[in-house]
């Protein structure tokens, strides 16, 4: 069977930033002919789905600028260097809602836009979650949001939702029920 | 209420490419504060949730060069100059899986990676599907892939599936079973 994988040929790192990385490469595709590629490299990330009791859901709403508009969304942040994706749902759960979980699980693992990025989402489920002092990112802004799993639903279903990590959360959450 | 919203102060383009352009913006935060943020402009695309006889999914399999692996997701694909999303979804559904759509139905819209792109995928659900000729875009090489639900369910829960609009979408149709 003819190998399906694209094989890269050469390449140039357009931009070396803050959050993300722009290579373009130019690659041998499966049939011989040749193409180039965009490719945003960027940290892992993770995201929560923080369990409160009665099986509510903690999320956040803040603006996100390159949308241009607020999105509630499932707490979330970068893996920083030196970090286990554990250590930082941990760390990002506190930092974003004021509060730790005794149980955190890992539920999957995802890219977020395969065919420019190298992101991957690593998701995890938080339960028994306590009160614990908080302390935000300098230049976050963001409200902390209490909802049941029906409001979940609504609002997933309604379009309130606009995010696809939070709506990956959502419905696996939902689809346990 | 102070307002969450960051507003642009001012910004370069870095790159203008094929299926995306990057921006660094320097901004004003709510509190006053600066800081900069880096976009990637990508154009919107389409997922399809291709329902075909017995409540079975048509997914696709196919190498992504930036994840650097075979992925199988639902067919996508970026709306074209002049199409609406509505004529990308149906193009894409005949051109990667050889079957066009009696019925498409917008689900939702979201934001694939808000914290660094504008990329919206559009959701559809195609249903009433029919047997049409194929054309493939010359530098795409995929394998149509028919699962039933339960295996929609059992490849998602197990971490085979590994594309965001792909979870979106499998626990989207598995919430309304």
């Amino acid at each position: 069977m003819m190998s399906k994988e694209e094989e890269r040929v050469s390449g140039n790192l357009i931009y070396r930033g803050r959050i993300l990385n722009l290579r373009v490469d130019n690659v041998r595709l499966p049939d011989g002919g040749k193409s180039m590629r965009e490719v945003v490299e960027h940290a892992p990330a993770v995201g929560i789905v923080a369990e409160a009791g009665n099986g509510d859901l903690l999320l956040v709403r803040q603006f996100r600028y390159p949308a241009g508009e607020s999105l509630l969304e499932i707490p979330a942040g970068i893996v920083e260097p030196g970090e286990s994706a554990l250590e930082t749902a941990m760390r990002e759960l506190q930092e974003e809602t004021g509060y730790s979980a005794r149980e955190m699980e890992e539920i999957c693992r995802f890219y977020t836009s395969p065919g420019f990025s190298n992101e991957i989402i690593i998701l995890f489920h938080a339960r028994g979650l306590v009160p614990s002092p908080k302390e935000c990112d300098p230049d976050e802004f963001l409200d902390l949001v209490r909802i049941s799993s029906d409001q979940a639903r609504e609002l997933a279903v309604s379009g309130k939702i606009r995010d696809s990590k939070t709506l990956t959360a959502v419905y696996w959450y939902l689809s346990r029920k």
